[in-house]
């Protein structure tokens, strides 16, 4: 199956749970959560029905996947998974606002549209919404300590999303970042959540807290993994790929792991040769500052590194999955989704 | 008693469980967590310990006394007055920002210290914080259904909280907006955190749904009397009582009780004598400005109108504690409280 396959699969019904978790109650409220509607693909800027890519789900898929794996009913679960795409969703709203971003999926941003006040409220809403969703597990037939135990892993990948955000904000104005910091801060930024949803979904499938553990580190690997290959497609992956103009995250200074690595392994040579420091130093990076700074990772094997170690937390959250020793449709698509993420195209 | 002394009598209780609820973890991450110290009132802007006013705490107040009075255990419920403390501190770091204030009880705002991205993901920090420190309810010996219910009043009220920003926001190009209009938003702005205060901290205590209901209208019906005496004091509170220069929210163009009212009666009048429609369309408001809309607000008779509702929502208040045929100090407290809060000095 290709990845679309996978994702597809079980899109329908994350859609309609979604759709059930953002309701609009007065009509005074409509472009409140019409906001909400537009950044989730439902709509266009003025609120008229759209079908667009609103997102991979990616985070809902993987929740279910390991519901599934664990013999739970993915029905019962899907309120947490709904509840993590919203968590999701609610911190692309605002750090798209903290990065200053006018696009995400080839369309304006909410802040770039409503405006920055708006926007933050939009997200907080979304935020809140997120949790009414997830209560929605009382609902389907699950235990009162399960779901209590859901919500604490549930806001503790939040605060975790936060604390990333945080690293991540504070690693812009610093050269000397290590790669330690680094996998600190996107263990945070995006592991968490990933983590959280495989967690959630074994956790409410089947109870049993050692289980889940090993599908949370299943996820956590999987999203560490996840974000080096993101940050190999941000300078190396082509634009017509990913959507993205190649090298944008050089242009935009972002501190990803090929660059990070490199910036390491240049304190060791003398000041004339810190290239990518130097370029990092530029009021502007043109397009001469860019190659220049593709040599230098070229020449440090920072590509290499980077897809090593992407491998390496790949590897690990099989094994993880292998360690369960489960045998079944959705340990097959776990396993599988695993390896397209890590494999996407250049 | 005193405003002060009741607030005053339960606040040790409450900063100790605030900072049980903002630990610092990694030394990485203490920047982080010391932005919502520093709105708190604990710290300077260099993080240096300092006792500042960092707020009334005016809710966990109403929530403690509410358990008092249904004759629940205060200690039990602490996590849940803490977590709503939480949610108004999350909310007014954001309004903050998307009010563009520079200061709050005498000090530069959060973003004005470290920037807007900073202070939007601080705030959602908080908000994830809010909701691990309503979880402590657990710990407290509180029955697992009892808790789950807790948690969705909480989150209603946050999506409440969210619901009157984004009116209150978008009444801002309005001069349309009648006395209804801004009766629902200030009900889900103010009143909603407030009945969710006095509501958890009955229905934790009692366990007693219908009881909980009572207090529940009690601190919404104060929450608008609270409102519009606020409203009251933005226009005509001396600057030495409030802290704010009089009349400061007329030259914010605030859509206050008293505003509403005038746009609302001068409906009916010439358009000539349109004269707080006037100001509010110019482009600056000045001091002669104000003088005007000042004059048109004592013609049309707008501070005893407000008064007057203010008193209204008052006298229902206090009408639903009556209706609880309870007697003892925790209805004391909240009966005194609510009387003070709505006679504030100007």
């Amino acid at each position: 199956m290709s990845l679309q396959d996978i994702l597809n699969n079980y899109r329908p019904i994350i859609e309609e749970e979604l759709k059930r978790a953002l309701p609009i109650s007065d009509p005074q409220l409509s472009p409140f959560y019409g906001m909400m509607h537009y950044h989730l693909g439902w709509t266009d800027e003025n609120f008229a029905t759209q079908s667009q890519a609103g997102g991979k789900r990616l985070r809902p898929v993987l929740c279910l996947l390991a519901c599934q794996a664990v013999g739970g009913e993915p029905q019962q679960v899907l309120p947490a998974a709904v509840a993590i795409e919203l968590i999701h969703n609610f911190s692309l709203l605002h750090d798209d606002i903290e990065d200053n971003s006018p696009t995400r999926r080839h369309r304006a941003t909410v802040w770039k549209v409503w405006g920055r006040p708006q926007a933050i409220n939009a997200g907080d809403g979304m935020f809140a919404l997120a949790h009414l969703a997830l209560q929605r597990l009382s609902e389907t037939g699950l235990p009162d300590d399960r779901v209590l135990v859901a919500w604490q892993v549930f806001d503790q990948a939040c605060l975790a999303l936060c604390e990333g955000q945080y690293l991540d904000m504070s690693f812009e104005d610093r050269l000397d970042v290590d790669v330690d910091q680094y996998l600190t801060m996107i263990r945070r930024k995006t592991a968490a959540l990933l983590s959280c949803s495989t967690w959630l979904g074994a956790l409410l499938g089947s109870g049993d807290a050692s289980l889940a553990a090993r599908y949370a580190r299943f996820g956590e690997n999987l999203g560490m993994a996840f974000q080096i290959e993101d940050d190999i497609l941000g300078i190396w992956g082509k634009e017509k790929v990913t959507g993205k103009p190649q090298a944008g995250d050089i242009r935009q200074r972002k501190k990803s792991l090929p660059i990070v690595y490199a910036l390491q392994q240049e304190t060791s040579l003398p000041a004339s040769e810190q290239r990518v420091h130097r370029v990092y130093r530029r009021e502007v990076i043109d397009e001469d500052a860019i190659e220049i700074v593709l040599d230098s990772l070229q020449a440090l094997g920072a590509r290499q590194y980077a897809r090593q170690m992407a491998l390496d937390y790949h590897r690990q959250a099989l094994a993880e999955l292998e360690a369960t020793g489960i045998e079944n449709e959705g340990q097959t698509g776990l396993r599988e989704l695993a390896t397209l993420l890590v494999n996407r195209q250049y």
